[in-house]
Order: structure tokens, then C-alpha cells, then sequence
């Protein structure tokens, strides 16, 4: 399964963690077997279709549905007016799924056809016709952040309470500075450590640049779907893409003025998420199975997903570095101005934080600004904002060691954050894994053959860092009758992290993995977990999993010992039996012992195990790339010829599944360096609205990607395991762009570096 | 909602508990709302008919499909060859649903025609042409118990072993009686204390009479039903009506071979089920969705369920008692004979054992004989073998009271069992309110007044006592996000016991019972509870539940304490909030304690409860009734004027559903009584095999039923309470035929009494 690939697991003779094997989950998908959301068809559903706006921003005039409602089978057209949700005071996008008196980006939904066939909605949403005046429209960030740029929104009607609200966040970050940020601006941010202008003035070398990122889209297999339906009671069960299925109950309660109790949501498999799918259409489609009392279905096609879900934020960085003659780093400054699109919520205070963590700086400053424009809301992708932090921090390093003619590995090391440093935030890194992936490249033949390349090859390394996210969760693990064991959880699994945790049940329980069952039920009956995001589940759900287990072992050997009449430290749990140490003929199997707790009659309690955590130590984790490139002049294409992915895993619960995690990410990492990019014109309008526009790698465009695992424990983690997903997006861009100026010498300061920005800059050098 | 009832709960200051309330799914049902097992529609679902056999013993010579498989949309014709279940050493009906060879019960399904709609199932069964070779069959219970019955079964084929099986059980059980035993005899259980010869000589007054008592159908508002849906890797989902979510898993999973945590069990609304919904059709369901690779949908039609499904066994019942003049009881002797159709397992233990412990008895012999017949195999029903001993012994004991001229109710308080009394299994009895229900019912004016009477009217009292049974569960009881609380457990609701654990869970949180729900989920996700039935559940899971509140209050009562910063001892939870005991202004609302522990970076566990009971304890519950009937002399019709229903309940968790319960048992009490029997002919046809001819009451026929109920509590019940669900259907027979012989001295030793029966009594004693 992994022949090829190098990645030394420590397993420290542990049966089942730590020893790749295939996911739970993979059959039933590779064969096409699975069924998500969209797949559900329940009886009396009814097929909704978004009308969006044709504008950016516009006064909504008429709303004509009379041609729409003639199509047969179309049931209801409905606008913003007629949907039942409860909108106050509410800033975000899934609590206003509708355009209300005014359209504030392209692509926004107006109204929606509801039909009895999918075709018939969509018959009748193309007939919907909208009267707009159109109005003047915020779209690109640095013009939209002017103090005289258009206003993202009229301050009459729907968010009439907007400017309002803006100052008042900004009051609370940043009371002094309220007077002087311009009407767009929703957030502001500064971190800031001993005096940056003095430690310019002891530099030896001090490099400035502008980076530059686009709005990406996460691009998830499955587009965003949700389908409600409501119960007799007054209830609804809503089953969703999401993978954050309590969050999105959460929403829909709060949305339609229902208690928690009555919305039921199932997590259905997900498709891809990557952070896209923190919940979007759940209340909407909720609202119009409340108003027709039917079920409906509510799923986005592609080109709506690219037009209206909430794709990572564009942004602009201004970084200046300086270094002592030494190498020594001694001053950092920075302004972030993230595009947050029509709601706040930009990643700009992570963005600011990690651009200043990665290395010991003695003297920075780093401002951030959310701007709000007339263009979608941005949401999470696989590590909000440190993809953009790290382009521009680690193309700033490798200028650094350029103008110092260092070693750029060695620079970093030299430089590079460890345990007790404190980051932006003014906390400590604890013990951190940034200085181990160094040395593991440093000796890897990739980093140590770098000069041994062809003609306009380059070798570049980056690195990439994420704090981890953390969040209370409880899991359950009950023996059965046959002597296997069932886990509970309330994850959305995206990554195979349910056949982590089996894994962790098995090793705790000394079963076999295929004796351990993993469910992520509904929200009626799952035990808390919270969004599957944040490289948090296994960290946290993981750690749950393991109390669980031993919880459930302790209560086999209570009851094995008095079966046995033994005193429970006697005895030993392995292969599905409890054996009295030294007395192997005395035993007791776990399906006797599930008979004697679970049969009528039966005179001891079920065993049960309940385990939860609540980790309250972060457990960061360090990814370091390298990538061999080689550049064409004559078109500009560049072509990763390798790559190199080490990465501080804390440990590597099931290290196949470590390493798929990492080729996804590393994938999507050159994504955003070489392909992906959401454009759109002045007015607003979205350019690559498509997959035929908006450049998806192709498994053969992406280059063989080598594996290589770091294992410094996490103290809290089950086995030590640190969550794994982030990391491996985050260095992509700094990795290529380094690599491309190592070949070419062109530096490399907006992505993706497409073959026409390429070659714009190999002309402009050769002329 | 109970004005007309005295139910003198005690509520002891209890808020929740002990306070009537309407059950939480009391609207969905009387609206039609709600969806059982037989609404489901899965898409590709198949439906299948049975063909049922036209004799109660024969080989099958051929069966000829051709003309069914021509009907359009007929799938496919199966039988027993190829239904895909292990059959292996199995002894009962749900692992053989299909006649192999030779048909042994009138009604026996003999093949399945599996349709794309019902309609071209049942047209396909309608053509299917069994071809039959009679054979001589065993019908009557006492010609069947002869040494030279015919055998039910031939000795070759599927049934080879049944013979050696039934002399391997009886060897086990009465090795010396072994020789004696004729072939269709398949257990044999007796219980003796000492001489009952020499207890006969010391007797004034001695009684002897033979009692006889039909099979009787539960007569469930829904029959059974199943769907099956095989899911893509080879797992089934098995949705049904069964009580028995868990024990139907394990079927499903020993006879196609899965293990177990391939088999996911939904127990659906269950439309009434009084023990006969143990399991029946589910491994063949699901035997048949593995074979096609479709939802299969197998459910009976009424008549196919009074045919072939698993009614309460008929018997014979032969007692003789004797007491001395001061009334004291000096012997018994008694002989029980049960019909348990073509498969072991009727409750002749139990008849044997409760037949003996109501009262105490000196010397006692008491033999209990099992018997095999060609009819459809016993099941349970409401207090299995209770109501058949109770009619037998209660009816004596009216009998002996007129014998010794003394009141029925005083002879039964000298004589009544009470605490560590030993019952004929040799263990005494706990603390018991049989004593309390007669004391009670003697204050009750209809026993005061009961010489006010009218012309052939008479006033009747028996006893019915159940030992409850006992089973290991757990529940689990998790906070929300809004402050309320959700409670899991794997129960099956028959009676309304969702609403009184809601009632338990809300008294320990200190809520209201609309700030808890209670799941009842699927065995993929289910803490263990057993089968609902036996008068267990309330008891047990009840237990679980009380735990399970108690260990969620005492982590928010924790959690709290860190918040507030005091000790959890001064701390005290109600209305939602955790106060400062004398300070009301320091508090924390479980909203935010649910938000301190569920949310994004949280620092305390998630507030899961777990609760596990392993009762040993039993908690039996007795009953007394009394009757006020009038005889109509001319027709033989028995008007039931009157009845009254003590019991002692422990305590009653919700009143409203105690008094629901004991009216519905009361009912079927009254259907043994005066309505129901399964008559069939010399040749095993059921001859009331639609509910034409199978009387059940309409709510017309059913009287005024007072409820009186004492409440001595269940050591290890949920604030004491006990199974309520078996004891009232308990005493109704006797309570009738005693009622009839104070209104016109006959004395009915067969049931149902019905007119045809009362009439010829009445004549043979006129000429």
C-alpha cells in the first residue's frame, strides 16, 4: 500500500496503532456504494433551485415569479420575505440565504423554485425574473478599503446596522484607533513586540515585498447540499454535507425559533469539506421545509458553489524583513489586508498571528485588516490563513538568505521558534516539532543532492505551521454480544479519521481493528463532538476515544474478576479474553462476559464506557516542503519534478491514512501556488464560474509527493498523535515560488504563478 | 385527564414524577402521524407474500411455480431450500420461517413470492401450487400428551432431531421420569414441599377441579412486520415492529453468519406487541434481502398473524386443594398441561411456580407438562403462564371459601404470602403488597357494598401476582447547547415508558419534563437495554436512567463549582441554573455551562452522563380485582357492570400511564374472560382465523375500570417504582368465573365464558 513510500512509523510494539491500514470507509466508496445527501430521495420531496443575482451590487426592484409558476410542477417561488427564519442580529451568511431588497454580490441567491422534479425547479428558476438598479460596488480590496470606496451595503434596509456594528468591534480591538479605518474595514488586528525601528536600523540585509493571494475555492468532490424535512410534531430531521452536524443543529434552532431538541442532524458521508462545509444552506433549506411542509432538497451545482458558497479569502501582505550581518533575525512588519467578502470573518488575526511565529523576531509589528466587499464571504480552507501568512513570510526568508548568502535551510534552523519561544499571542510555543522537520530534510538526498539539477530546475523549501484547534468531545465504546466492541462518536468524518479511532479502540482493548466498530451518529443520540476542522478530531475525539476504551476495559476486568474470583490487577485483557497473569486456563472470554451483563437475568451491568476530554494545551504541528521544479522560458509552465513533505505527526495513528492526508494536502498546496485562482472583473462578475475556468489539477499534473513523518509526541494526544490535516496545504505556495527563483531568479510575489504572470516576469528581467 | 379516577399518588414533594402527563408521543399517534415498520417505502423495496400451508401435518410433495413467476412483476418464488439462513441445531420458529419438506402447523408459510408490488406478490402466492401428502397430525392437547400420539413431526428430515433433543432436555431435568414420558412431551418441570397426601388428610374442606384455557392471540393493533435492506458491503439494516431491538440483532446475525456489528436493528414504533413481538420474522427478512439484494418488506396480514405467528399456549390445569376448618390452606396438588404447539417453550415453569405462591401451603405437589402439538408454536404473552395458574388457583380459592362458608377475601388475607415466604422455587418472597391490594380493596366501598345486588348479579375477587423481570441496562443522559438535556437508551416503548423516564431524568435535573427527550435509537447505537417486556422496563432502565441524570448533574454541578469558584457541595441545580446555596446572585445557567464544555477551545468536558443498573432484586408486583357482572339467564351473556383493579405499583411515575396500563390490561384480562379463544378443528384449521370470527372487545363492551393503586416501593426501582404492565390482566378470568358463580352458582372452569357455554352450564343444572 505504501512501498513507495518512506515513512518509518514508530510503533513501539503496538498491535494496531501505528500500522497502516485501509479505511473502514474506502470500499464502499471506491465502488461508487456510498450514498451522501444528494443521493437522499425521501417521499413528497420536493427539488429547490437558486435564482442568483446578476449582480454584484444592485437595489432589488421586482421579483416577477408568475412565468415560473406556470411551468408544471414547479409548487412555490420564494423570496427572502416569505422564508420563516428569524433574522435578527444576525452577521452571518446562513442566516440570510436570500437577497433582501438588495443583492450584495454576484451570484447571491434572490429567490428559489421549489418543484416536484428537480427539472421543474429548474425550469421555473430560469423564468424567475429580477428587476435591479444596479449600484456602486466594492470589489477590489484595495479600492475597497479607501475611505471613499462605495459602501458594501445601503445603510437602509436589511443591514441597515451594519456600520454601526463594525465600529463597534473595532471599539473593543482597538479603541484608539477607531477614528482613522475606512468604512469597509470589519476587523483590525496589531501584534506587536519591542521596537521595529530599531531593529531595521540593525539590520544587514532587509528585504520588503507585496504578496499577493486570490479567493480559492476548496474545491470538495461534492458541492454543498442539505435536505430538511420536517416531522409531524413541528420538528425537522435535517441531513447535510456538513462536518459540523451539532454547529449546524445549533443554526437551525437559533434559525427557525425551535428548541435543540426538535432538529435532528445527520452527518451524512462527506464529500469533501476542507473547511467549506462549516454550514451554509442548513437553515435555508430547513426554512422551506417549515413553509411547505414537505421535505426538501437543497444542493448547489458546481458553478452555484463557485458563485455562492464562502471560498478562502483573497489577501495582499506587505512584509519587511531584516537579519543581522550574523544571520540572527532582528525586525518584522507587516500589514495583511484580508478580502472578507459581504460578512466579516476573514482569517486575519491567525494570518497576523503565524506570520510572526515561525521564527524569533525581536522586534515586529503586524497589523491585520478584514475589508468587506461586494463579492461572497469568505469561509475556512485547510488552514485559514496560514497558506497566505506562509508565502509571504517564507518568500521573505529565502530572500533573506539570498541577500546574506546563506543557506536558506541552515538560516532557518538558526532562526527557527522552539519550546518556550512566545508567538504573537504572547504565548508560549510549547514543545514544538519545526526544528526536527528541519534536520530530517537537512538530511534527506533531496535537500542533500539540491545541486546536482538541470537547466532552469531550482530546489525551494518552505514551512509551514498550525497551532491546532481544540475542543471538548466524548465518545462512547460498549461491548456487544458477539465480543467486539461499538464506538460512538458525533463526528463528520472527512479524512478517515473513523478508522483512527477504531484503531485506538482496538490497541486500548487488544482486539483485532475488525472487532471495533465506529459510528458517527446523529446529533438525537451522538455524544458531543464538535466540527470535524481545526486538525483538532483525532487530537481530541481521539483522546475521547481512548478514556472510552479504557473505561470499558476497566469494566470487563471488574467483572472478569469476580467471575474468576480474582483481584482485577491479576488479570489481563488480550485476544478477546481476560486471563488470570500466569493461569492461562482461567479465563473468561468477552462474549461470556457480554452474556453475563446483557441476558435477562443477568447480574452485572453492561459494559459501557464513557470517555471525554477537554484538552486545554495546544498541540501544534510543523510541516517543512521541498519541491524540485523545473520552468519552461518559452511558456512559462512550471513543472514540479518533486517533493518532499516532512511533517511532526506527533504519531501516526494509521500512517497510510497520515500520508494520504499529506498528498491531499501537499496537492491542494500546489493548487494555490500553480493553478487555482477565483477571478472576477471590475464589476464584480465571477470569471472562472466553472471547472472548465477555474484550474483543478489532474492526478497526473501532480508530482510524486515523498513522505516523510517526525513523531514528537503530543502530550495530550492519544498515543501522542497531533491532528494532521492542515499542515501539509500551508507551505505549497512559499515551497514553489522559492523553487521557481532558485531555477529562474524571478521572485515569485503573487499566486498562482501561472504561466502568463511567469513569463511577464522573465520578459521584464530579459529587456 | 383522570378526574374520574382515585389514584392517591405519592408524589412525596416530587415535582416531575409522580405527576400525571401526557405521553410524548401520545399526539403523533392519535393524529396517525406517526410512521410504523409497514409505512416504510426504501427504494427498490420488494414486497413478499407468503403461501401458507392447508394442513397441520403433511409432507411436501412438489411445489409448482411456474404459473406465479408469469404474474408481471413477480421477482422470484422462494422457499426453504434457498433461503440463505444457517439452520444449524436451531430449535425455534424464527430460525426455520419456511416448511422444509413437511408442513407441521395449519398455516405454516411453506414459500415467499417476493413482488415489485404487494399486489404482484400476492397475485404470485394466490398461483403458487403446493402439492401435499396428509400426514396424521397431533391437534388435541390430551391426545397429543397419549403414548401413541402420532409424532409432530416424522423422524427424518429437518426435524431428525427433535426427539433425541427432547429427551436430552428432559434427562437434564428429571432424569428418574425420563422412561415415563410419552414422545410429544418436550419439558416436564415439578416443584413439592412436603407430604401432600398427608396434608389432604388434615383438610375440612377439599376442592378439585379441571380448568381449561384456549390459545389466545395478542391481538397487536399492528402485526408483525419487517424491512430489510441489505446495505453495499454486505451489513443489513433490519427495521421492525419487534420489542426486542437487541435479542432480534443477535437472530439476525447467527442465522445469516454475520457478526453482529453487521446488522443494524431500528426498532420502529411498535403498534402494540404484549410479548408477542419477541422476534419472529426478522431473520427471514433479512434472509431474503441477502438473497435478492433488496429491501424486502415481510409483514403479515391479520389473518396470516392469527395463523402463523406466536399465540398464548392453551392448557389444562387440574387442581386440588384442601384447607383445614380454620380456614388455614393444608394441600395442593396440581398437574398444568401446556400446548405449546410445534416448538418448545411455553411457560409452564412459571404457571407451575406462581399456581403455588400466592398463598402459603404446607405441602404442595405441582407437575407441569409441556406438549408438543401440530399448531403454530406458544409465544409470550402479558405475564406468560400467570394468567392461565391464576384462573386455575384463584377459582379454587373462591371455591374453597364457599366450601368453608367463609369470605373470599378474609380466607385469602389468613392465607396470603408475605414477605420471606418461600415460593415453590424455594426462594422467598421480597417485600410484597399482595396483602396491602386485598386490604385495600377490602375498604373499597364495591367490596363494602358488595351485598347490594340485583338479580343475577354477582360480585367476584381474584389475585394475580408476577415475579418481574430483570435485566442489565444502561442509559445515557448528555446536556445540549440550550440547557436541556437528551436522554439515549436502546429500549423498544410499548407502554408509554419513554414518558416516565423523561419524568425520572427531569426530577433528578430538577427540570421540567419538556427540557428532557428521550431516544429510544437503533442497536448500532444504543446503550444495552433488553426486551421490553416482563414488567422490567421501568424498573431497570428506569434505574439506568436515574444514574445516568445523577452522573450528568453532579459533572454540571462540577463544572460549576470551578466556574463559580465554590465547592460542589454548596452548590445546587434547579430551574436550569447552578446557584450558590444563600446566594442566589452567583450562579451559572446550563446554557452556559453546556457552552463552556461544547464549544471551539472549551476547557471542560462535555456533560455526558452514563447510568448502568444490574438489578438482582426482584420486584414483584401483585394485583387484586374484583368484578360486578349480571348473568342474563336466558342468553348466557355475562354484562360486566363494574371492576376494580388494585395494585401495587411501588410507585407510579406517571399516574396517567399506570392507570392507562392497568385499564389495557384489565381489558385483555376481560377478553380471556368472556371473548377470546383460537378454536381449532380435529384437524388443526384455525377456525377463527380473522377477527370476524376471533372476538376482540370493542370499547363499548369494556366497563368502567377503577384503578386503586398501593405503592409499597421497589428497593432498587426509580423512586421506588416497579413493573406495572403484567399484573392487571393477571387475576381477569378468575375475577369473572368467581363474579358468575356468586351471581348464578356455576362454576366456570373453561374460558372464555362464553354465552354458548354459560348456557349449557346453566341448563345441566335446571334438568
Amino acid at each position: 500500500m505504501l512501498e513507495n513510500q518512506s515513512l518509518e512509523p514508530t510503533t513501539n510494539g503496538y498491535k494496531a496503532v501505528g500500522h497502516s491500514v485501509r479505511r473502514t470507509d474506502g470500499a464502499e466508496k471506491v465502488r461508487g456504494e456510498i450514498r451522501y445527501a444528494g443521493d437522499l430521495h425521501l417521499p413528497g420531496m420536493l427539488h429547490a433551485r437558486p435564482v442568483l443575482s446578476l449582480y454584484a451590487h444592485a437595489r432589488i426592484k421586482k421579483i416577477e415569479v408568475e412565468a415560473a409558476l406556470k411551468v408544471p410542477g414547479v409548487v412555490r417561488v420564494v423570496t427572502a420575505a416569505e422564508l420563516p427564519l428569524i433574522l435578527e442580529a444576525s452577521e452571518s451568511r446562513k442566516r440570510n440565504p436570500l437577497a433582501k431588497d438588495e443583492v450584495i454580490f454576484y451570484g447571491q441567491p434572490v429567490a428559489v423554485v421549489l418543484g416536484e422534479t428537480e427539472a421543474a425547479a429548474l425550469d421555473g428558476a430560469n423564468l424567475v425574473q429580477v428587476e435591479y438598479e444596479e449600484l456602486p460596488a466594492a470589489i477590489d480590496l484595495l479600492l475597497a478599503l479607501q475611505p471613499n470606496a462605495p459602501l458594501v451595503r445601503r445603510k437602509e434596509g436589511h443591514g441597515a446596522d451594519l456600520e454601526a456594528q463594525i465600529h463597534a468591534t473595532i471599539e473593543v480591538k482597538a479603541e484608539k484607533e477607531k477614528a482613522v479605518l475606512p468604512p469597509n474595514v470589519s476587523n483590525h488586528v496589531h501584534f506587536q513586540q519591542g521596537d521595529v525601528e530599531a531593529g531595521f536600523r540593525e539590520a544587514a540585509v532587509i528585504v520588503e515585498n507585496t504578496f499577493r493571494l486570490p479567493m480559492v475555492h476548496q474545491s470538495y468532490l461534492e458541492p454543498q447540499v442539505v435536505v430538511a424535512a420536517p416531522d409531524p410534531l413541528g420538528g425537522l430531521t435535517v441531513y447535510s454535507s456538513t462536518q459540523a452536524g451539532f454547529s449546524a443543529r445549533r443554526d437551525v434552532a437559533a434559525a427557525l425559533g425551535l428548541p435543540q431538541n426538535k432538529v435532528k442532524v445527520v452527518s451524512m458521508p462527506v464529500g469533501g469539506g476542507f473547511g467549506g462545509k462549516f454550514g451554509l444552506l442548513e437553515p435555508w433549506a430547513a426554512g422551506l421545509a417549515k413553509l411547505v411542509g414537505r421535505p426538501v432538497k437543497l444542493g448547489y451545482y458546481r458553478m452555484e458553489d463557485l458563485l455562492a458558497a464562502n471560498p478562502a479569502p483573497a489577501c495582499v501582505i506587505e512584509v519587511k524583513v531584516g537579519a543581522r550581518a550574523d544571520g540572527t533575525f532582528c525586525a518584522l512588519k507587516a500589514r495583511l489586508i484580508f478580502d472578507t467578502g459581504i460578512y466579516p470573518g476573514a482569517p486575519v488575526w491567525l494570518a497576523g498571528m503565524l506570520l510572526g511565529s515561525y521564527y524569533r523576531f525581536d522586534n515586529y509589528e503586524i497589523e491585520g485588516l478584514e475589508v468587506l466587499t461586494n463579492r461572497p464571504n469568505s469561509g475556512a480552507y485547510r488552514a485559514p490563513g496560514a497558506a497566505q501568512a506562509s508565502f509571504a513570510i517564507e518568500s521573505q526568508i529565502d530572500a533573506l538568505a539570498h541577500a546574506l548568502q546563506r543557506d536558506p535551510l541552515e538560516l532557518r534552523l538558526q532562526n527557527c521558534a522552539v519550546e518556550g519561544d512566545l508567538n504573537p499571542s504572547k504565548r508560549p510555543w510549547p514543545r514544538i516539532g519545526l526544528k526536527e522537520c528541519l534536520e530530517k530534510l537537512q538530511q534527506h538526498p533531496a535537500w542533500q543532492h539540491r545541486a546536482t539539477k538541470g537547466v532552469d530546475q531550482g530546489i525551494g523549501i518552505a514551512v509551514g505551521g498550525w497551532p491546532g484547534g481544540l475542543e471538548p468531545a466524548t465518545a462512547l465504546c460498549r461491548l456487544d454480544h458477539d465480543g467486539s466492541f461499538t464506538v460512538t462518536t458525533g463526528i463528520s468524518d472527512l479524512t478517515g479519521v473513523t478508522t483512527s479511532l477504531q484503531l485506538i479502540a482496538a490497541e486500548v482493548l487488544g482486539l483485532k481493528p475488525e472487532q471495533v466498530t465506529v459510528h458517527n451518529v446523529d446529533t438525537d443520540s451522538a455524544p458531543y463532538a464538535g466540527a470535524s476542522g481545526g486538525s483538532k478530531t483525532t487530537l481530541t475525539v481521539g483522546a475521547a476515544v481512548v478514556k472510552a476504551a479504557e473505561d470499558a476495559r476497566k469494566q470487563v476486568l471488574e467483572i472478569a474478576a469476580q467471575y474468576l474470583e480474582a483481584s482485577p490487577e491479576d488479570l489481563e485483557l488480550s485476544e478477546g479474553k481476560v486471563k488470570v497473569k500466569g493461569l492461562p486456563s482461567r479465563s473468561v472470554t468477552l462474549q461470556e462476559i457480554a452474556n453475563l451483563s446483557m441476558s435477562f437475568g443477568g447480574r452485572f451491568e453492561p459494559v459501557f464506557g464513557r470517555g471525554s476530554s477537554a484538552i486545554t494545551r495546544n498541540a501544534p504541528s510543523f510541516a517543512v516542503h521541498l519541491a524540485r521544479v523545473k520552468v519552461d522560458r518559452e511558456t512559462g509552465e512550471v513543472k514540479v519534478l518533486g517533493y518532499v513533505a516532512v511533517q511532526d505527526v506527533g504519531f501516526a495513528i494509521n500512517p497510510a491514512e497520515v500520508a494520504g492526508q499529506i498528498h491531499g494536502g501537499v496537492t491542494q498546496g500546489l493548487g494555490w501556488a500553480l493553478y487555482e485562482q477565483m477571478v472576477y472583473d471590475e464589476t464584480g462578475t465571477l470569471l472562472s464560474g466553472s471547472l472548465m475556468d477555474y484550474t483543478l489539477q489532474t492526478a497526473a499534473m501532480v508530482p510524486p509527493i515523498d513522505v516523510q513523518l517526525v513523531e514528537i509526541p503530543a502530550p495530550d494526544g492519544p498515543f501522542g498523535a497531533k491532528g494532521v490535516g492542515e499542515p501539509p496545504i500551508i507551505p505549497g505556495a512559499a515551497t514553489i515560488a522559492n523553487a521557481i527563483f532558485d531555477a529562474i531568479g524571478v521572485r515569485v510575489t503573487e499566486v498562482p504563478a501561472t504561466p502568463e504572470r511567469l513569463l511577464k516576469a522573465i520578459w521584464s528581467r530579459q529587456f
